[in-house]
């Protein structure tokens, strides 16, 4: 292990500079920073002329020089005393508020190993990097080459998350009521409960920035993005979202084709007597908003909704394990590697590493997930539903009495349902957030990609529940066909207007008026600002609101386009402007977020598949309740109860269809599962090949 | 490697034993077989008092000395010069038919590491076991021990099939015109279809069979099975057959407790008027066949058997997973072994595992799958399915033809469609079965486990169309509930009747009468006819009549139950008996069959699942059909629209249920997931650890 020099004192002289600007900046900061400078490095392999700045804690205005040094001094000091093994910077420019922190080659290349990153083998192998071998690796003496900055930062952020308490002590500076820490205690959880630590964020790299700006939006590249940059600038997540928004909009061409192709070309085209006066009711079904499509029409475009919202997630999920292995994220040693920081239980020894961790039993969890969890989401989406009846229940009262009075009072008392509606869903969404955050907590899951998929299960069946609530209610027990296609078609072209507003126009303007002076001041003095600047904007709020508008989306298209042919064309539209949109807030209006690697787009893509299911439910009954189709069978003289057997039988055998497709398209391509078995083979004949297995 | 010393001549003195038999018959033995005597071992390691004939390898009356030597060469010879490395023993009894085969050490634990076997570590766990860390297992010096017979008989085969030509050779003693192998043919199959060899066999052990029956059926042990001695005898797929069938026989008991309840206690024990009065419909169900059960009892019993076989399905898998980790089946390398005999290609390397075995493209295999067998299984489907319609269509015209004219040969024709439908079933049947096996061949199957699996499913799907289209047809098409009933009671009483007899009585009688004979015989020269007694026995046909029999019980039980609550109790009688009829069969009536290590019962396990779906179907309609049902809702004014929309409400519902109830049991044992994960890291580890990867 790498030892990093004696340490705490914070003023040394060093010749480590803040960031690898051109030379005019360099001296700037040398000279902005030169009341505290960078933690020594003692260990060879680890010096290096220059130090990327990676990671900002911001502390309390209020904080004590004794307790910053403290807070230094830990994450100095090597893994074995207690530390992170990373490197500090005071970076005292003004108030001396924030750490700079980076880290050391050798801790990086341990951390790789611990993560279970895969990286280029000299041959051009992806391998699960080992640091052992670790010279056999291509670019391993760049660190910046090696590892992303994604991964550089999110490292220097696990190092920190797992500084723990050797012993019981006293946080020096912090009054004693609330400054002791506990053995093995999470140090940083501690002291942002303290108020000690006000944030810590990943720092943007301007010239990088720059770069990827200018690929991704502002510039030539009009049909792609740069997803490799991407990932390698805002990590993982990031990453695959985008590949996802890439992939999911190329996806929506065929049914926007089919969309035009239906609604304007085939009723001109039509040939025989009853397929043109068919047809005409397609023509009308755009013209006149209260006529249904024709039965073929809409009987196509249900089979076709069905077959390409199967075939879209299963390609999606062979781009993604490509991505993955791509990536190098296609071997995370998550399981094994330290539990996240809010788990905790009995500390005892992991049967599986054999480390001494908190412990909490996988049934305890489970049963608190089904007995508690389970009913009280259900709970929930009850009173979603209860607050939509009883607003139908009051507007047929309200209106009812207005019909009966009508007076000025009692026409006012129209609106009361509608802002008692609003008012009630809203306090529902807030407590439902609250608890859904504090329910996940308490399931006490020990991976963080675990606890992101529960909690993200659990807001995305409320946020899903409330979007599509009154659509299914319009559907299906009022069954009425027309105001659910002015419903549907409103509801496309008013949020995306709304999106577009809020995501474009708004941070445009923000950016320009309200940026504009403290861009000003930045060309003054570019160093002080550039943390300055970065700590002033607000924290990104993750990509949960970007995900949950795609399922919306594709739930409008798969669930219900039968009944609005043009769906897809409106939603092509849209996101290809969202690309932009999307591109241009995370790069300039929030702060970096930090990015876990990840490998897939986790439990997202269980919730497309699982709308992909509804889908062919909800176009079968569509296709029962249409009108057309009604009077088609009754000419043909079927009886109604025939044909909601019909119904049930082809909804049946469409999920089967689906199913088997879904069964025969692999999952992950040919090359990608022979790389991940060759890695297998090979870890099984290390196994086989020691004389003596290690850990007995 | 192990040399197996000089070979061919087949001539040689030796102190090695024919079976570790009681004093007295040793002798007889080395009596017999001093024409001819084992293999004799040059590794230290290997060499033993006595040596166990595990197989015997049948060849044809009329084969050549020549043939003969020439193979037994080729069975000694170690594998770098292109032979097995076992041990042979010409067995000249007196027609010089026969070559007995054993294994030495050294081959048994290489074989043990090359399938993935998990053994007894020195500290009580089960790993995965390696040839370089052979001293810390357990019994590692007794391969008696160490390995079950069925594993020593397995090894062998598994060794046997893998013999290849290294180069283009004649086969000795066989005319030119058929006995050439082309280089890396292999060299067992091509014997047997040159006809040198007419069967390869394990060999039964007289002292463990007998204790075997002793402890199984025809003994003490009235309520458990004496699972592991059986998986040590038989192998892991008799094994687990017998692990479910017990299992399953066990998961009886609560719906037969229900059955008997429902039909004989709650009408007695009734409160309400309403509710007497319906109960009363139950006891009717039973006394008066054309009566249905009430809506009460209908609807928990449909309920009851959807939880019942989602419960059962579940608890299988845990208890799967906890044997196959009992009995060290859970990591087999089966993937990384060489492929299955049959399977052929173009010569490459295979690129997971590096060495030089015919190749065959994934995708090529999925479009054959996908292109050619899906619609070919189909096209038979249907083809049952007209030949069921064909029946009734000409039933209806025979019996109208009889009606008109009334004649005699009228009267006879109402026989034909019965007797053509049996000709046409018949028929259809023969040639499915092999142009499944054909079609199977043809995919092209690396793994037998994948033939196996793929085999499997073809023909279950086509038997189970046939078991259960008749009843489909009378329940959902001719919606005749009583003639269900009927058929449902009348079905499950004479297959019971049928199978016991055919399974009991007349094996029984095949045993005691006609091969008395042979047994007098035996008991005169005991070792001679050891084997030629066994060479005497039919094959073992395999399992799938077995499972298909326990599947179409699952199915009559979960499929149609609650038309005829007693199945249970008649199944679970009926399950009693078939326990010690197939141990019966298996242990006197055939040739030990071979036994692949496997680690669950295969696709069977995915078949009882989907009929665990297919039964919250059958069981919505089943109610919804039921003229009880029908009549409670019109007495409750409910229109016939909307109770098959409830229905269709109550079966989407019930299949949310019970996926979440699979997704919510974990399918290990918590205990098991540890020890698969510990596997996981400690192999992830010593790939880490290895300085340089060793494949590069």
């Amino acid at each position: 292990m790498t030892s990093l020099g004696d340490k705490g004192e914070g003023h040394r002289e060093t010749t480590a500079l803040l960031g690898n600007e051109d030379e005019g900046s360099v001296q700037t900061q040398t000279k902005v920073l030169n009341q505290g400078s960078w933690t020594q490095v003692s260990c060879p392999c680890c010096v290096s002329e220059q130090v990327e700045p990676l990671v900002l804690i911001q502390l309390s205005d209020n904080i004590q020089p004794v307790t910053k040094r403290w807070l230094i001094s830990l994450i100095e000091v090597s893994e074995r005393d207690g530390g992170a093994a990373l490197l500090a910077h005071p970076g005292e420019d003004e108030c001396g508020d924030v750490i700079v922190v980076s880290a050391p080659r050798c801790t990086l290349l341990r951390a790789t190993e611990d993560l279970g990153l895969c990286k280029k083998y000299h041959n051009g192998d992806m391998v699960a990097f080992s640091y052992n071998d670790r010279d056999n690796f291509s670019n391993v003496d760049d660190m910046q080459e090696f590892l992303t900055l994604a991964e550089r930062q999110y490292i220097v952020k696990y190092e920190l998350d797992f500084l723990r308490a050797q012993k019981e002590q006293k946080i020096p500076g912090v009054p004693e009521s609330q400054g002791v820490l506990k053995a093995r205690e999470n140090i940083c959880q501690k002291l942002e409960k303290v108020g000690v630590i006000k944030d810590i964020f990943p720092l943007h790299d301007k010239q990088r920035l720059t770069d990827l700006c200018r690929n991704w939006y502002s510039g030539k590249q009009i049909w792609g993005q740069p997803l490799d940059s991407i990932q390698a600038y805002f990590g993982g997540t990031m990453g695959f979202y985008f590949s996802f928004l890439d992939f999911y909009t190329w996806a929506l061409v065929p049914p926007a084709i089919l969309g035009l192709v239906l609604t304007f070309l085939l009723p001109g085209g039509g040939s025989g007597g009853g397929v043109v006066k068919e047809q005409a009711g397609v023509m009308e079904g755009v013209v006149e908003v209260d006529d249904s499509p024709s039965v073929s029409g809409h009987m196509v475009q249900a089979v076709f909704s069905m077959l390409w919202s199967t075939l879209v997630m299963e390609f999606w999920k062979r781009r993604s394990s490509s991505l993955s292995h791509h990536w190098g994220l296609l071997h995370l040693a998550e399981r094994f590697a330290e539990p996240r920081p809010g788990f905790h239980g009995t500390l005892g020894i992991n049967p599986v590493t054999g480390r001494l961790e908190p412990l909490f039993p996988e049934w305890q969890r489970q049963l608190r997930v089904g007995l508690v969890s389970v009913p009280l989401v259900g709970f929930f989406l009850g009173m979603v539903v209860l607050g939509m009846t009883g607003f139908y229940h009051g507007e047929a009262l309200a209106q009812g009495f207005h019909q009966e009075s009508g007076s000025l009072f009692s026409g006012a008392l129209l609106y009361l349902p509608s802002v008692a509606h609003i008012i009630y869903t809203n306090m529902l969404g807030n407590v439902y957030r609250t608890v859904a955050m504090q329910l996940t907590e308490w399931e006490n899951h020990r991976e963080e990609s675990s606890f992101q998929n529960h909690h993200t299960t659990k807001v995305l069946l409320f946020t899903f529940f409330n979007y599509f609530a009154v659509l299914f209610h319009i559907a299906f027990y009022k069954q009425d066909l027309p105001l659910l296609r002015k419903r549907l078609a409103s509801l496309l072209i008013v949020t995306q207007l709304v999106n577009q507003c809020t995501e474009v126009v708004v941070p445009f303007i923000v950016d320009r008026f309200f940026s504009a002076p403290q861009k000003k001041q930045q060309e003054d003095d570019p160093n002080v600002d550039k943390l300055r600047a970065q700590r002033s904007l607000p924290t990104f709020p993750g990509l949960f609101a970007e995900y949950i508008e795609l399922l919306v989306q594709f739930g409008y298209l798969s669930l219900f386009s039968c009944v609005y042919p043009l769906t897809a064309v409106l939603l092509l539209l849209n996101n290809v402007t969202e690309i932009r949109a999307d591109a241009y807030k995370i790069c300039k209006l929030f702060r970096k977020p930090f990015s876990a690697p990840v490998s897939n787009i986790g439990v997202w893509q269980t919730a497309f598949e699982v709308l992909g299911f509804l889908s062919v439910m909800s176009n079968c009954w569509l296709l029962l309740l249409s009108p057309r189709v009604r009077e088609f069978c009754l000419e043909g003289g079927i009886s109604g109860r025939n044909i909601i057997l019909f119904a049930i039988l082809v909804e049946h055998v469409l999920i089967l269809v689906k199913m088997i497709l879904a069964f025969m398209i692999p999952d992950e391509p040919d090359w990608v599962r022979i790389k991940r078995e060759q890695i297998e083979f090979h870890s099984m004949q290390a196994l086989g090949q020691q004389n003596q297995l290690p850990w007995r």
